[in-house]
């Protein structure tokens, strides 16, 4: 599970030139199109409580390689986003021979900013905060998309939905893939109903106190076959995987799988799901606490994983910071004004995982054309119910 | 911070010869030492709750490459510990010829059992549970004991304690190094008089009950320099690697960092952490609720991460499954006693952070010799203190 | 030795929009600017015996992220190479929607057209020849001019010549780093005058006959520091490193270290270099037939490696082969009209070479910003010199 | 061609307790015994030539995981070599409290000795030589026996054979599976009654002046399925794969594919091989100039490497060097008899080989058992020959 077949590398700062993704190892014959990758670029736009730059820069992707007449040719696959306002940063973010307009030396607390300086030795903090910024989820999620087409055509639905956004909380329950899919309609991704109401409101109290609110989410994966990732060598185990995928994308603290920390309080006779079999299904369980995994591996019950995460760090109330040339203090700025982005988080999640699974597939199923894949699976399938 | 520097793997299996385990990476001149690795597997092997073959088993290590006189070479470090009572397994586990005495049809329900025989198409499950079994993190904690060594000699110190077994949860403070360090005279591993207390009459009440118990751990970094991990690549996030390295241990089922999960509740103004100047110190936090983590780099604050254990999943009050072979229903059966291994877990999650860890430091510091990478380290403290 | 600090992967198609590329783990305040690459670009188009295309196409890069005003930022870095003559296949490459005017069944011997198709399941060999194309390491040099860039800042000179094509080879001798780059006023990149005139009526002859030419280059790297690469584990052996990067050039089909297959045909005796030791330099050699590398570690002396390049496989007088649809044999169709591209050859030879050596610097020194690992590599060398 | 999914390590000392090795990644249900095991062990230790260790030292392997009852578990497979004279050094080369009896402090010309020592920061440089001595690779054979009883079970056959001994060349010839295994007779492991007289009298002459002599062998694969390898991404050709790995090997300078130098010779029209097809077979080559491999590829026609290895550097004329504590010079000492190595090198050539194939094999296929490898291989046999 080192994502060796399914690699991907993304670049490009906040206000550059744009943004550039490459995935090597995606199988041939998926079906790729701009419109498919542009419905999740949209979908990560969206959300109540983002403020102004989601309204102004509609993203859309230049497929650049690995794609032809709407099918992936088995060579990496490369995606470039173009930053629609970079025409105003083209002095100041020139590549070649240019000028900043003013330099930016008043760290943000909860931002790279500061140690994103020391590290990398930069006096003007911009030269961090251009590629720490989030707006480099924006290419996870549009080569996210490649995986999602590769997973829909093996059967595989992938999605997400809202589960707590500042101090509300939804309802626990076994949400479907339909059920989760009709949050789409949500203005918070949430599906129920009450909660959702009083997210909004919550969200507009939020604002009007100057304030930010972060939140959970849950994605789950249905369609999967039984057996990917492993036991047999620590980094083989599926959960590992998808806990560094999820804890990747900034501003995320915590991940669960299954009904996570809950599991540690209640006793053991209260955790597991038991096993039961019948001649058309084969092995199945009765309940799916342990979230679709055990031991490392996938189970083909539902995977079900969950994250929090922070409240965004760019505050209308400021903290108390220092100027890194002056050493003078001062109160830390605002840059922008969303009061949250669980909905929109949710995209990026649904986008790791995916990237998870896509590779997990190649790892157990090898092949290099999706025909081939898909009769290995199949083939897996049938084996699976029998055995 | 894909480990590609502190590379290292482990073989055996539970009832097999024994565990074998390399390191390729370890820098030279490091102090190891058997009594120096024995240390941690005595860690291991304590705690209130544990049944059976911890009191047989006093795993010892022997060191096999990479060491000479008590320090490394720079070559790859080899440790074994041999499995005891391999001598009563020796025909049912011989690598060569021999003849399992039972064959295992009865797959447990929350174990990679049935998992584990559709994947690698086996239809005796002992040839699964022998790797599958826990008694592998023996040999994570082994080699992490080269980790924690080399780590010592930079001034780094990692140490966990329990926070919660079953319902009874310690009060939540920030627990100094010293403080962690003297819950190793704790049977439970608790930093906390009266929560210990209560543990204990819960683990003697579960274990009248035939039932097992859970909990949540807390393991933090001291003396980390400024600067590990990064956020110009997903993968390269020190959270990420740390979740991974975190939920690969068996039965973890969630992971947070700094206040993680809680910081999903409460509003931004609650969450990050001011900065702070001084003419000696340079720059640091007041407060460290990020759990020395911002934008995927350490801040040179206490690293702080959080783990939820489930409750082993062998049980006295069994579940229902179904015979591989006879496709008959059963109650799961009995192989162990244990009534909760949180304690124990403590130090397996050690092992994992200090893997972690010590890649992390080569990644950013390079170097083959322990004096090497300490001048270099001392010099990043020096420029990071006059930033 | 596995390219884990200095990552990069391209990816495009030859009549595609064009190429991309990025690599993480860039060092900041690295100098790179669009001039720098192209510089490289040209480089790669020229030689004497390249036919229509190279003369059309002036490659020119964009660089898309990872620098600004022509400084590295420490985020990845990211490329771009149009194809300038994409107009005219917009519609036969288009990424979305769009027709095939021709559909190609006919494999080239020699090329990866077969071997492609069935790997792919492609049954329009168009699919596989247009990423299979030497077009492709066009971004390796343009990636490999940002490793050239960090190279230089560090004292590390990095050049190749030709010294053969076709039968005639130029005589041997220890070349410096001088007589290698005044090879670029020589239409064949060769540093001895008379070999050159015989080369370039071998290229005249090898025209009229319709025939192509291969040939062999030589790589050096001057002013390495010692003990890049390890002898501790197999993939650590630099020669290792080095043998993968240049075989991964299409074409290339032999790569010798030093005095290689030479030093198969005699005695010891004959073959190695003796240690000398003074005081202001330290350890040297008197001799370097080992070319720079002993037990896999850089000894610090120039490193020498040679490829051997075969001939074009575009025949003009075609061999046989069958159409993959119609199943009946033809005689392979002819693209283009270049006699040899060794010249061109040792451009990507160079990129290849100086990915590694920048890995390699990574993997010994660490470090995120260019001041941080030129002040280790003085230190180190300082220490190498009085050891 | 990462070795990302056949993954092995090793580690031990020459004179320490003994060698280690682990793969993960090997299907469940290969074959695998330590008789197997011992006898590419035992093809290791012979030829003539070979001086006194090779006689007194007879390895033996001892499986410690992964293997039960003769068959593979999935799990990671662990061997272990203990060195036999490990009696005689246990004070010397113990990893725990022991004095070194004598401190090496004088370099061997052509030996890793000093760029060790600078590398690590040793000042006795047996604990450079203990490593770096080619010892190391008795422990990559007996892992390679592993993935040869594997790659056997698939149909997949791979011998090697010398072809040079000085500067004794073996004719070239096409020599089939059936030649090449019958060199297991000869003690020079060559193919040619006449060369194989010609080399033992080189070598006894060797012998008698004090002189090494060095020499090239062959490797071929026979029954490789098409399509292992790609050239969508330049890490992923097959042949890089195969030179990094070949070059690993201690005293390799030299490697190539196919006819490999020969072709840079020629001119284009003699280089290439025709492609054929017919009803039964599909489509196959005229010839096998490329060795078996086009556009990174494997084509289905034999594999062909050859390699380099040069005379052993320890040499009974020695090379003058430097004392590293003295700083005196000194004529370099002897410590072992063995005038050529060739025929041993063979058998770490063919491991090194087969590990690369393994990798390949799972690359393409996937899968976790063999069962379920084979079918797929089959399946895609099929598929091809109908292409």
């Amino acid at each position: 599970m080192k994502l060796a077949r399914w690699q991907w590398m993304t670049a490009g700062e906040s206000h550059g030139p744009g943004l550039v993704g490459i995935i090597d190892g995606v199988p041939s014959l998926v079906p790729v199109t701009s419109t498919l990758i542009n419905e999740d670029l949209a979908r990560r736009q969206k959300g109540y409580g983002r403020g102004g730059r989601m309204a102004i820069e509609k993203d859309q992707v230049e497929i650049f390689g690995g794609v032809r007449h709407g099918k992936t040719l088995g060579s990496p696959v490369a995606l470039l986003v173009k930053n629609r306002d970079f025409a105003n940063w083209s002095e100041s973010m020139a590549p070649d021979a240019g000028t900043p307009d003013r330099i930016v030396t008043r760290p943000r607390p909860g931002h790279a900013d500061l140690v994103g300086g020391i590290k990398y030795q930069h006096r003007d903090l911009r030269n961090v905060l251009e590629r720490a910024s989030a707006r480099e989820t924006t290419m996870r999620v549009a080569l996210g998309a490649v995986a999602r087409s590769f997973l829909n055509e093996l059967g595989i639905g992938v999605r997400g939905h809202v589960i707590s956004i500042g101090d509300i909380h939804v309802p626990h329950q076994d949400y479907t893939l339909e059920e989760i899919q009709e949050t789409e309609n949500s203005p918070v991704r949430v599906a129920h109903k009450a909660s959702e109401t009083a997210m909004l409101s919550a969200i507009d109290r939020a604002k009007e106190a100057g304030d930010t609110l972060g939140g959970t989410f849950e994605i789950k994966a249905f369609g999967l076959p039984v057996g990917l990732g492993s036991y047999v060598q620590w980094h083989r185990r599926i959960e590992g995987a998808l806990a560094q995928a999820l804890l990747s994308i900034p501003a995320m603290k915590a991940v669960e799988v299954g009904s996570g920390f809950a599991q540690a309080d209640v006793p053991g006779s209260a955790v597991h799901d038991a096993i039961w079999w019948d001649k058309d299904q084969g092995f199945t369980r009765l309940s799916n606490r342990a979230g679709g995994i055990e031991g490392g591996i996938t189970t083909g019950m539902p995977l079900v994983v969950r994250v929090a995460m922070k409240p965004l760090s760019t505050l209308l109330s400021p903290l108390g910071s220092f100027d890194i040339d002056s050493k003078e203090p001062f109160l830390a700025q605002v840059e922008r004004s969303d009061v949250t982005a669980v909905p929109a988080a949710v995209v990026v999640g649904e986008a790791m995982v995916m990237h998870v699974l896509a590779d997990a597939i190649l790892d157990k199923f090898g092949g290099d054309s999706l025909p081939e894949i898909r009769e290995r699976i199949e083939r897996w399938d049938a084996y699976g119910r029998q055995y």
